[in-house]
């Protein structure tokens, strides 16, 4: 089960987030809030875009890791805190994460982060410049002194994401192997760990199909626990004359070994289609990073960042969500 | 002359459909319906977009064949019907093909329909996906039956286009060969067919030129003959540095050799300039697929799609469309 | 049944045709003529490279079609002569194909010819520049007067082959449909025919698979019709990281059906493995044009481009192919 | 020191030009002209676009060398005046060049223009057609008559750029030598010349770094002249999965040798965030041709192409400008 | 210390192999083989090629495991055995791999392996077909059974070389990741395992440099141990207007920290000159698989793949090696 | 009139180099030297390649400046000296050309040279390594000391050559500007300059046409002065499936407005066809840099690269030469 929904105060914090309806007369099983973006672009003062971030239940609150790309065009983590999910405050220096290691601590670049609670802390994957994008794994128990770990594989790697528990006694992490460039294809893939550090017994989890998700497709947020399986959110690209289009649909994944698909999306959940998706400094682009259960009243908050450029909050419901995953299937 | 237009019903429904003028202080020879787009990209439930599609008169109000990419980003041919060419019932499954010979008869994908009356029945062009895209040629007699004909061609072509009567005892097709992904060049050709079936005798028709029309070009809507003869819209696209650009010219064609090109815009007609040509899922597209000429007030009303997102109307007068190709034509 | 072959004169012609047996020691069941190439680059004062041509047998010895590129690197067909298959005169004027019509009747480009023995005449396909690469089709009762039917499909396209008999009433012509470059995809088609010059009822035939053949296949020579099937050999290329690789291999096809492929080899039968295959104007190439069946003796003579730059010669025999083919097929 | 800013009527020109401080709360360096753009798209009845322009003061009010598109998509040069420098008049006929080689005098295709007074008249230099883009240079005494000189440069080569005044006895040109295509690469060189006819000497200026100058880099406005070196405001682009985004920054060049960059922003000025900017032609261009230095009151107006369709202004002031480029300086 | 030249039986037959001195005349600090190739592409009867390949003292004589490419073009991996190194005998079938786990244990494609005694066992590595190249791992007590150990990668990967002994007892590995094609860029890391299943703690290595090694580089045999550091043969890919041209050249890497590069030869070893080398399959390749050293004597037997097809062998000496390797070094 | 061929000295030298007949049965009006090549890649015990390089008559003997690519891979100019033009001895070490300004003196790389007797010296253009390929200039008296004049234009150009005396007061160069990488097209320029340093007046000169020319053409030797205009031999480049192939032709400028082609051949004069034109580090190139004449016999002598590999030799004469030229014209 998800410790981020189970933690007393985490689900304090779901309940008190301002949760909206779907909007009436629409059948839509995912809808978008009405005042998004909810984090624009110039938050910070320096921030050129924040986007791509992930937000987790922290202390009764808020809290996450965001990809802010600064007005160098680089990009970079920070720490950032809310009291109800839609109003944030932004560290304004990018996370700093500590290494023994001076060859693979040093900083090139870091995007697209998921925040992750495992057993006794957060986890925080990234992708990472080292040579090439590859993931990086750091840590942290309070949201203030931040550990690296290493980089999981060797580059070209993106979209790397952790379970939030061991199966079978291994760590698990989903990644897409990717190229040096604006890659156009890409499968997903498990890997599995004893300790984070070393990994290995890589399996082939599932590949680009037609439409939306014609070009290549990578994991969003952590997966969600739940008795139909791992529920995977995950995006995937087609690529139109005029460039990718990013959406993002959902997967059950099995849960004792979750590289099998039970159940795949053909439809997309969400695809770029209002202005703060198609019109930014990538158009039509809606990338999410992190989806928020609330057990008790089955409410899922889905962030996801709208055309590389700022920060946009969906939601949608678990029991409507498993059964558009299971009647919309196909594998 | 244009079976269409001499209708005695189509003629009523032409007329009573709610033309505009052109805006006060435009001298532009053609201008956009002021309530655009007509079809939104959600009319159906799971369309995620509805555009380049091919309306008709009929049975005294209007009936037509659209492209619907649904939710999967599939793309298909649903029929329409509406009393006067702005609101619009589609039907939500898609039209069915019948076919004796199932090697042909099932179905990959269709998309970009044109619909001629031919004789003594509606006749659907589209592109056809058969191991590649091709010209799939069907049609009804009463828009409740649809009958599939053959693939005119080998892959890979596209923007297949019938003219509305036979020339010289010939069926006649316009199309541009074209490759298996988004063509970065095109030509125009027309071939010749005693059947429909068997087609031979092709004839290259026109190619790029400079500017707005300078890596490609295709038929647009079922050419309308006209005494200075054939009025083609066609489009033509554009390479910036961030992708393809679509507008849209208009040509003469002789009308007994209709591969010979009597004259053509060097100026196009309709470029993208609005939110919902610029701003969707195929951004700066205005692709028309159906003109419709209500002979006797020399109205002309263009069905084009915006942004492969939705579906616009603009309107022109015949006269004014003549002197202006003439008057603005290189060759 | 092949008229080739059984031609009195024809066979005659096979009969005095210089045959090699398989060299002693080998078990390949195709074995090159020992004094490849039979056709040097430069017979003619003005050819840059003579390949790609084909061979018939006629009059009690044998005639051909032949590409010609010339010293301006241009390509054109020439007739040849020759009492015994490997000793050639050839025209040095290019054919002249008359033609009612100039706007098809000019001349771009003509290359890749086949000539098939069909009914009363012989027809000649090839490879024809009509703003693009198409298949034109041609004819001579003589070898002395060629007249041009019509191009047989849009461009673009290469490797038409026609079938040496009508099937149901039908002509057929295999195909590849192509790109105007160096197409880097292509599959096999099969199209039909009341008269030659329309077209129609296109059905696939097969597509590439591993090794020698994943990147494109086309057909070569004239199918040759045995109690198994039409014996098809055809090209196949793969991409090196320094180009293409033209091998090639048979396929038996159904003799009612022809788009039914019933065996194809799996492995190749002949890949370019000499200098004179190795080394020319485009290096790694072997590319059959004509097939010579001998029926009385079970002999085969397949004549081939050599790194389209000279023209060899391979044998092999009928029952030891489609045993191959029979035991070696993957489709 | 810069003769535009100086000339008693520029500066009453300048002074006259209703300038807007820095939008209360913001703290950029940079800010928008409220009532961007100010010359829309279709300000001529035939007009496709203008934008990438150049403005400069003149007989007490302002003159401009404006690229205008027009709806063939034909790039071109259009004289224009305006009282203000926000409320403009263009001829709506291009300008013609004179000169006495119709080999180099004739017309291919002109845009993205430079104006430049230097010693005794207006130089405007352009991005000019011939056999493939390089830098056409002609002047104007009165904005009446222009004379054309000669294209400086083999192509080809865009953003060519004239210092207002000799260094060391010679014009000096900044250009960025390019290809044939939508060039994805591009360093900025200088070159010197005794008479602007001939050149040599050319000189490696700087090249693309990280984030929004990643892609290539070029010259923009002509450079003005400070304590701290020559002022260079210079446009810089990164290339999305769905493009390239032009962002603008500024360097100090050495006022002696201006090869050497003393100082250069590592974070853009401007970046492409209204729609205007993302919206148009060319999705996310911000492109600036012109910058007016008012030094009495240390006033900059910039004038910068938006999305490749639109003008645009914005305003800085030279002390802040200085201070953040020498603050924000990597080299 | 190399076990493979220290077992009384390894030396005895290095002691054995008809080493050929430096041609007399020559200065090279390499030399080929007299009698080049030692294997024919032809040497199995189903072969299209054999190269790349690595070869091991073994049992008083010679073992390796080929890369076999057959007919069909599949690449695979056979054993073969040779008393002398020169002779050879291949098995006509594939290794069988033996696994547990058929979703790795099925076979795509193996190529390019490398064979390592590494404590107990025979270790070989090869690219492996899993969903894109990977590096498949196994091993051979006997070259009898083979095993399989994992994939040590996700894909996309290529050359990877086990080093002969643990280092700070880690197991280690060098490798290329790479992309789904013919990989037109690449670096070299090194990776870490406790187990040989679980690899990481990745480090860069080394990248291209001009020249010969200016596309991509990558490790060639199994690394020697010597005084002055791990000799690694490694190569590099320098590309021509008509393709890649492979040449190779060495490194020392440091004994305990082996991603640090201590010497690297600016200039190549041995580049393809010969007809073997340049004419075949991939014209333009020499590429080295396994390095023999014979400790007592000082010299070392470089096996390597001639154009992709056949199998080619260069002597040379140990001190010589090392002193061209650290007189010629640029880093 | 050109220098070279009227100095005594240099008639001396032309009149005994061992110049060999057109082969008996030939009518080819160029023909290849016997012994080629006459300079083989490893003339110098570093050479990889001697190729492409510039020969004149100097002191009654041969010199020459010779492209020689190291065994790194680096391209580098060196000295040569022969008594008869086919044997020769090179300078192990590049040549240094003196420059005061170190910006421009220091080295990238140097390739392709040409060497032209101007008034009193021998100048020598090369492609030149400056932040890109461009074009340098130096000059010696003696062939002891050279001297660096400066780069003539701005990157990206290669196949610079001077004109072997000034028209009408200026120094012409041909050259053929160029992209950053295996440039894909390419047309001729000619500029002129008062005094080598700074270049203007442009002019096209002209293009690619259909074959062997069909994608990029670039002057070769110096051009020599006839009474039928400069006789300028250029190579071709055409592109086939597996890369570029250089072949060469002549054409013939007029002799005071050399950018106006008189005559051009549409046939080229020499392909390449042997092994050692065809096989080497670039196969299929024959590339000409240098043609002397000896007027008294009308001999001409054309050293040319093959492979860009060795250095080769071909005969001809001028007056056949001259016909062929004029009688095989295509403009």
């Amino acid at each position: 089960m998800n410790k981020f929904s189970t933690t007393d105060k985490s689900v304090d914090a779901l309940e008190n987030m301002p949760w909206e309806d779907r909007p009436s007369g629409s059948s839509a099983v995912i809808w978008r809030y009405s005042a998004n973006p909810v984090i624009p672009r110039d938050l910070l003062p320096t921030s050129n875009s924040i986007f791509n971030s992930a937000v987790v239940p922290f202390a009764g609150a808020f809290a996450g890791v965001f990809r802010v790309d600064n007005q160098k065009r680089q990009m970079n983590l920070h720490r950032g805190f809310s009291p109800d999910g839609l109003s944030w405050k932004l560290d304004p220096s990018p996370i700093e994460f500590l290494s023994d290691d001076p060859e693979v601590g040093r900083y090139e670049y870091r995007y697209d982060p998921r925040v992750t609670w495992l057993e006794d802390r957060f986890y925080v994957t990234w992708c990472n410049g080292y040579h090439g994008p590859t993931i990086g794994i750091g840590y942290t128990y309070d949201s203030e002194n931040f550990y690296f770990v290493e980089n999981a594989y060797l580059p070209y790697n993106r979209n790397g994401v952790l379970f939030p528990r061991k199966i079978n006694g291994q760590f698990m992490m989903l990644s897409r192997p990717s190229d040096r460039g604006h890659t156009p294809w890409g499968d997903m893939f498990i890997s599995q760990s004893p300790d984070l550090v070393y990994w290995g017994k890589h399996r082939f989890v599932m590949q680009p199909k037609d439409g939306w998700q014609s070009t290549k497709i990578g994991a969003g947020p952590t997966p969600i626990e739940t008795p139909e399986g791992w529920l995977l959110f995950y995006h995937g690209v087609l690529t139109s004359c005029n460039g990718f289009v990013y959406s993002f649909g959902a997967a059950l994944l099995d849960l004792e070994q979750p590289w099998k698909v039970l159940y795949r999306t053909a439809s997309y959940l969400l695809a770029p289609q209002t202005l703060y998706e198609c019109v930014g400094d990538v158009p039509n682009v809606a990338f999410p990073c992190a989806a928020l259960y609330h057990q008790p009243s089955g409410r899922i908050a889905i962030y996801y960042g709208g055309a590389d450029t700022v920060t946009a909050l969906a939601f949608c419901r678990m029991d409507e969500i498993i059964d558009f995953i299971k009647s919309n299937s196909e594998l």
